[in-house]
C-alpha cells in the first residue's frame, strides 16, 4: 500500500514535491524559479554537473524522490546510461567527473552537514582546481537549497516511486523542458 | 578584525545574506519571494509566530545572523522587549506561546534534523492542539527553508554583527516593510 502524506493533498497521485507544489501554488512559484535559476540558467558549470550536485546532496539527505529524479535529470543531460544513477550513491566510482567538480562535491557534502562545516581548506582545494567564486557560490546554494527541498518532501511524508526506471521520463523533462514548464 | 567571506562579494559591508543577495540577483529574487510568501502572506499563523519558527530553526542550525535578525522581526511583530531574543534560544521559558505553536515548533525542530525525523506522533500532537494541514505544511516548509538560508549564510562564511541590539532596526524593517522592498 502506498504511504500517505501527513497532510491531505489535492492529488495524492502526484509523487514527491509535485503534490506539494500543487497544494501550495504561492510557494511553488519561488521554489520552481529557484530550481530553474540554480540548475538551468547560464553558468560555467554545466546543467549536468549541477544536477549531479543536487542528486548527491539529496542522496546524503536520504531523500529517494529528489535523489533519483535529479540523478535522472543529470544522466539525461550527460547522455549516460540509467545504471549511472547508482554510481552517484557510490561517490562516482565509474563516472568520469572533473577534479574541479569533485572538489565542489566535497564542499556540497560539508554544506549538507551544516553551513559551519565548510572549511577554508575545502574552499582552497576547489579554487586550486580552478573553481571560480561564482561556481563556489552556486555549489553552496545548490547544496543548501536541496537541504530545503529534501526536508520539504520527506518532512511531509510524500510518496515516491521506488525503481529508478520510474524516474527516467521525469528526468528528461526536468533536463530539457525545465522547472517552469506548465504543470 | 571582521571575518571575510569565502568569495569576493561586491560589498563586504553587507552582513549575512544581504551581501549574498547583492552578489547573485538572479537567485536573490526567488529567495526573497519565498521568504515573503512564507513569513508575511495571508495565513492563520501570525507573522510573529512564523518568524519565531524561523528564528528557532536558525538557532538550532547555529546561524547567528538568521537567528538574531528573524528573532528581531518576531519581537517587532509581537511587541516584545528585545531581551526576548534570548528566550527563543532558551526554548520559550518566558514568552507566552500557544500550545499549538509549541507543537509546531516541535515539528520544526525535527525538520531541522532531517525530513525523515518527522514522526506521525509529532504531526498528531500538533493536530490535537488544533493545527490545520496548511499550518503543518507551512511549518515544515519554513523550517526546511531556513535549513537552506542558514547554510547559504554560513557555508560562504559571511560576517554578522554580534550584539542583538544591532539587529533591532533590521528586524523592524523585515517585519513592517517585508522582504520585497527596494534593497
Amino acid at each position: 500500500m502506498r504511504q500517505s502524506s501527513y497532510i491531505e493533498l489535492n492529488d495524492e497521485n502526484l509523487p514527491g514535491i509535485t503534490g506539494l507544489l500543487a497544494y501550495s501554488p504561492e510557494t511553488a512559484q519561488p521554489l520552481l524559479q529557484l530550481a530553474e535559476a540554480l540548475l538551468r540558467s547560464e553558468s560555467t558549470l554545466s546543467p549536468g554537473e549541477r544536477e549531479l550536485i543536487a542528486a548527491r546532496v539529496s542522496y546524503l539527505n536520504n531523500c529517494h524522490f529528489c535523489h533519483t529524479s535529479h540523478a535522472a535529470a543529470a544522466i539525461a543531460h550527460l547522455g549516460c546510461d540509467i545504471e549511472m544513477i547508482d554510481d552517484i550513491k557510490n561517490d562516482f566510482q565509474k563516472m568520469e567527473i572533473s577534479s574541479k567538480l569533485r572538489k565542489l562535491l566535497d564542499i556540497a557534502a560539508l554544506v549538507q552537514k551544516g553551513g559551519r562545516f565548510v572549511t577554508p581548506e575545502a574552499i582552497d582545494a576547489a579554487k586550486k582546481e580552478g573553481a571560480s567564486d561564482k561556481e563556489i557560490h552556486d555549489t553552496v546554494l545548490i547544496a543548501a537549497a536541496f537541504c530545503m527541498y529534501n526536508r520539504y518532501v520527506d518532512g511531509l511524508s510524500t510518496w515516491a516511486p521506488v525503481p529508478k526506471e520510474a524516474y527516467q521520463e521525469m528526468g528528461q523533462k526536468m533536463a530539457f523542458e525545465g522547472y517552469l514548464r506548465q504543470r
